[in-house]
């Protein structure tokens, strides 16, 4: 994917409120077609020998990434704020250092709380498929779910 | 490398002393052939269907890991604590959140300073090649710099 023509040093120093020493941070998405509100990518590992990549994701407070799922998986660590989580049929508040898992073709969002941002760190394969995106079906079926109806229309966990 | 037979959940709590539910903390390295003092380790992903393992890597004070370098790269960002870290022909100082990038073929090690851990993720390969440790002329090579002789005496950064 994002492959980078200059050597990346051997320390990136940490900076105040989570960015770092020549890391740019970027829109969440290239593209506009996906729904999202409030967050930006930070590429942390990235290179053509190594098979996974390391990002931080920051979401503003009421905040949301994508609902979306794929057959490449994540693993996430929480890394600043509180917010909660969709993997699957369930809702989990997360605190930091938490780690979530999502599986293959696992529905997944990450939603900040109202009173702070949510950052968290996601390892993903370098080489992966792209996200889809729910049908009016799939959201027919997962807002059957009252928990996760809540979850998808912002309400506090 | 490691296969679980059971599924991970999507949700692993983050415990106090950076200890997670459901994750054992094991020794650094399987083998006791290679020299390095008070290292755990706990493996954070691990998947068939990951191409890349995420591993957190705890140092006691004044402990070290293995000197070593190895064709696979490390991507690294630190949890918690002090220390130092040589990559190559420097060493640096190191602070939470700071990120380190481990190049193939570079001599690499991690220490504590002597009062309080120094906690980190590590981001490789599944699949890799096995480390390879330094010839005494390897040391003699290293040693010629005098910042990297007081590092690895163990000396206060």
């Amino acid at each position: 994917m994002t492959e980078t023509t200059t050597k990346t040093p051997g320390l990136r120093a940490s900076l105040p409120e989570f960015r770092w020493a020549g890391v740019e941070r970027r829109a969440y998405k290239d593209e506009a077609s996906a729904p999202y509100k409030g967050v930006t990518r930070q590429t942390l590992a990235s290179d053509p020998r190594l098979a996974g990549e390391l990002r931080y994701f920051e979401v503003e407070p009421s905040g949301y990434t994508t609902l979306e799922r794929h057959e490449h998986m994540h693993a996430v660590m929480i890394l600043t704020g509180a917010g909660s989580v969709l993997v699957g049929d369930e809702v989990f508040a997360v605190k930091p250092n938490d780690l979530v898992n999502i599986a293959s073709w696992t529905w997944h969002q990450f939603r900040a709380g109202p009173d702070g941002k949510l950052g968290f760190l996601c390892l993903v394969d370098a080489e992966r498929d792209r996200p889809r995106l729910p049908t009016r079906e799939d959201l027919d079926v997962l807002r059957a779910a009252p928990a996760i109806a809540r979850f998808l229309d912002g309400a506090p966990s």
